[in-house]
């Protein structure tokens, strides 16, 4: 199979490590802006050869596009090139401008996924072939996609081990904001809040696993995340409006000492891990 | 060393647990207002006896208050019959408050401790060993202990391999607002955010890694946490109001659509990890 990773940090460099464990007779080229990735995902044995023309994955079996998402929706008009064989799978973590900014000559072509996982680091070193095992992926408006790539792509993310949910792109965008984009903010924001005090390393000294936990994600990577933001912004604020209603919530029972009502408050939020 | 836990569950539990590690001649003695709490400590070998006489702790060398903050301040005025020599650790997540109900006669055998650790999980089932190595112990108004109880104090907590940090009450209280009880309220108000919409299942069947750290600790118990937020009242909402500032900034840049502005407010969070 011949596959092209455009992006190589951590989603691309994990998929294509991940595809070495589960195929043999690959070859894998990569494509990245950043020259200094090319030489690392060479050296780290992500890639074959990396190259800086797009019109060499003319004839690729599998395009996987593990840029961020402003990038994708850039990049899509200038892969009309691609053969009708040829399956375009995206990874960003918005999905309905994307969906919107295929061009219609080759929709058949493209598959439009978001694997839920993701660490807070980036770049070809934060690559691991274990990435995406075990967790779920979207696959969204897939009635579009040709037959050909529906098989491909159910095929290649079900021998990595996923977990296949189908969705269209709206609501998928609706869910991401809830389940991950906004979380993110509330990381950020939390981040933030605590930097700006008067002493920030006097109180990070005390951060326990709570804390820990609460700010892993705003060591994420500003330029994805300003991206996804920009492209989910309307459901991210409604997300964003809606945890501020609870917290007020919160607020407000604290203020007029309804400690029976808070303690109600709190039992609600537990019942969240007899689903997850 | 005769010791007394009040609370086995997972704080005093674990506290046993640390203590049979690493000292031998401990005879421990466990109080529980839960009977099924008794009997499942026996059983888990966290103490060798339980009692429902607090008076039998009187020769004791050392009780551990590990209940929710508010049952420490209702039962501090109950321990006058200790001996001058005896040393009273609290565990609780708030300083002031206990600080300020101990009685003048047991003050000199009180030390006010938070360590600064614990899961999402309670009860004497949720017990381990391992649960303090490691991990920070703020000791508060230390200067107010006996030469005793301060010296006892130390020596166990370094023993149990924590690091100790000494604090004014007050401080603490302010610091743990930040870094704990408020994170704790976010938790709790994401949890129910996502609760409340239309489908909170098809919802959470996307969760990745970074949602799942978010609510972990929504999880926690009402009851430790009620009380908790019921203490640091004012602490807590200046924490929060300070969080919903930053959150607001976070949407008016959305909202306005200064994409750089969001990519340097995310890159100010990312520093927080330079220091944790």
């Amino acid at each position: 199979m011949k596959v092209g990773i455009i992006g190589l940090g951590l989603m691309g460099g994990s998929f294509a490590l991940a595809l070495r464990r589960i195929y043999n007779d690959l070859r894998i080229v990569g494509y990245d802006h950043n020259d200094q990735h090319g030489i690392e995902a060479l050296e780290l044995g992500i890639v074959d050869k990396v190259t800086d023309e797009l019109e060499s994955f003319a004839d690729a079996d599998l395009i996987v596009l593990a840029i961020p998402v402003d990038g994708i929706v850039a990049l899509l008009p200038h892969l009309t090139f691609v053969s009708p064989e040829t399956t375009i799978v995206d990874l960003g973590s918005t999905k309905e401008r994307i969906v919107q900014a295929v061009p219609s000559e080759i929709r058949a072509n493209f598959v439009a996924a978001h694997p839920m996982t993701g660490t807070e680091r980036f770049g070809p070193q934060a690559a691991f072939a274990e990435l995406y095992r075990g967790k779920v992926v979207v696959l969204c408006n897939i009635e579009e996609s040709g037959e050909i790539q529906r098989k491909r792509a159910k095929e290649i993310f079900s021998d990595m081990g996923m977990k296949i949910f189908y969705m269209d792109a709206a609501e998928h965008d609706r869910h991401a904001a809830f389940i991950s984009h906004m979380p993110h903010a509330l990381s950020f924001a939390l981040a933030n809040a605590v930097m700006k005090q008067e002493n920030p390393r006097a109180i990070i000294a005390l951060a326990g696993g709570g804390f820990k936990d609460m700010s892993r994600i705003a060591k994420s990577s500003p330029q994805m995340w300003t991206d996804i933001f920009k492209q989910n912004k309307s459901n991210l604020i409604e997300a964003i409006e809606c945890f501020k209603g609870e917290l007020e919530r919160c607020e407000e029972i604290v203020l007029r000492e309804d400690w029976e009502a808070l303690y109600g408050w709190m039992e609600r939020a537990n019942t969240l891990h007899e689903i997850l």
